[in-house]
């Protein structure tokens, strides 16, 4: 069984770059094209739904899968359309899997650790089921809040090194409120933030890949560059999950900080900006909506590509 | 439209007890001849799992309806059997409400505003398919994790305004690992929990109901009553979900510091030692369970009564 961080550091050297699409799949933005034809086979409204994000996604996944090592699935999208969403949530990470792109689900869980349990056995581990094992979801990786402390993490952290997979717990999100709680300074003259990046370190020293990387991740957002090139100081050892790029305001160059010197170490997420990319690009009708995704995907390649240079 | 903590405050007086039942089912603990039979009629393990759910929620509600003013369902043990085990959950939500109970569900979530809109749209709002209003969970009230502060937990808000739902944010949570980073001393010589507490008091202090609380409340364990008192002293105006009673530790004693002096403002909640009363009361069989839990349910009233006085 390989160490998650070992198949994301090559997944992103096959691809050559560190890009992850998050596939945030909006309805209103959907074509119009998709939303009529599921509209029409469909009687009900949560099954129409739930049949173009599935259509939507694999056509993104279609288009994208040769170029990027790994996609971000955000579970609250569909979690908004009730059972037959998270229906599509399944698909959608089993075909991007079948496509051979690594998957993290983005969920953002977290609770006490009987509960956090539950919550890992449907994301990353198994469950037996009338002495069946199963997988509910089987995603590579998820986002876990930390806001529980340790033990609301460990029952990820023991999923993750008994299946193979990642956790990316979030330490400095990209949001302008992250300030409220996770910039506040405590006596010990670091802020929350820097706190809990501390306790990750720890919590996954014990576990570190042949590429030099632990199965525990930290979510920093683009938007917070000055936080980010602090935080990657001293976290050597801890894959970088980074959103914000593009539609949140953070740059190729904002990002650039986020990855250790030997440029290895962190992923970039961009979600609206590539899937929606038929929207902003008129060489593009709505038909052609993956194939913008592609192109989207194309410029930020190079647009990362060069500011590492 | 009534105000969720009006809602919440007088169904507690109509049922003269704060008790809220934790609906935390799992599969391994349900009973045999629910187990046995469900997987006799569904080839499917994931629909058998999620029907022997519903079946064993409903024993469970049927029994305590008439006892309690509320329900907690803990999304993590439907989510670990997938999309069907959503459909129990939203079964488990909607027979509960039919049988006059108000819903907490106890989802933790918390995400930047614009998916923190679609979670909050999940749980407590609607949303616009096809031209047509639908509710997801249509849950009263949703348990929301703070760590992105107040835009994150701003779309939940508006919808507790809108419809008249509640929110419970968590403060201080019942597990030990929660002084990880809730107990951590800033500069300003309070305690992050504290600070949580201050800011959850300032968000829903424009919105208060006739009976003088807010539709954002909190989450505070009965793990910790030495803190939950010093939280009551300033939080005149939010009610308190107190998680932790029974199998987790809290004690009637500990929980009494939770309620105002006026006796009103807190739900306990007691989850394993109600629904799976059956399994440590040798007078009933499993057959029994329903009857077991109500039987814990009276046991739980007549102790949280006696401590009061």
């Amino acid at each position: 069984m390989q160490h998650f961080s070992d198949s994301l550091y090559e997944a992103i050297i096959n691809k050559d770059t560190p890009i992850c699409v998050g596939l945030d799949p909006r309805l209103n933005q959907i074509p119009n094209f998709i939303r009529d034809r599921q509209r029409f086979k469909h009687k009900d409204v949560f099954t129409a739904a739930a049949e173009c994000l599935i259509e939507f996604n694999k056509g993104i996944i279609d288009a994208v899968a040769d170029l990027v090592p790994v996609v971000k699935v955000q579970s609250a999208f569909f979690e908004q359309y009730g059972h037959e969403g998270i229906r599509a949530f399944e698909d959608t990470l089993r075909y991007a899997k079948e496509k051979g792109l690594l998957v993290i689900a983005d969920a953002k869980r977290g609770d006490i650790a009987t509960t956090a349990e539950a919550y890992s056995h449907a994301f990353l581990g198994k469950i037996d089921l009338f002495d069946q094992q199963v997988s509910s979801f089987d995603a590579d990786a998820v986002t876990v809040n930390p806001y529980f402390g340790f033990d609301g993490v460990k029952p990820f952290l023991n999923d993750a090194q008994k299946y193979g997979k990642g956790v990316f717990v979030l330490v400095k999100t990209s949001n302008l409120s992250s300030s409220d709680l996770q910039d506040r300074m405590t006596v010990d003259q670091l802020c929350n933030y820097e706190i809990m990046a501390h306790l990750v370190e720890s919590w996954g020293a014990d576990d570190i890949g042949k590429h030099g990387y632990s199965c525990i991740g930290v979510v920093v957002g683009a938007s917070f560059p000055c936080e980010a090139q602090k935080l990657r100081q001293f976290l050597q050892h801890n894959f970088f999950l980074v959103p914000g790029y593009g539609a949140q305001g953070g740059s190729a160059k904002d990002v650039k900080v986020c990855f250790r010197d030997d440029g290895t170490g962190a992923i970039v997420n961009s979600s609206r900006d590539i899937i929606f990319a038929y929207e902003n690009n008129k060489r593009f009708t709505e038909e052609d909506y993956a194939q913008a995704a592609r192109s989207a995907v194309l410029k930020m390649k190079k647009e990362l590509s060069e500011s590492k240079n």
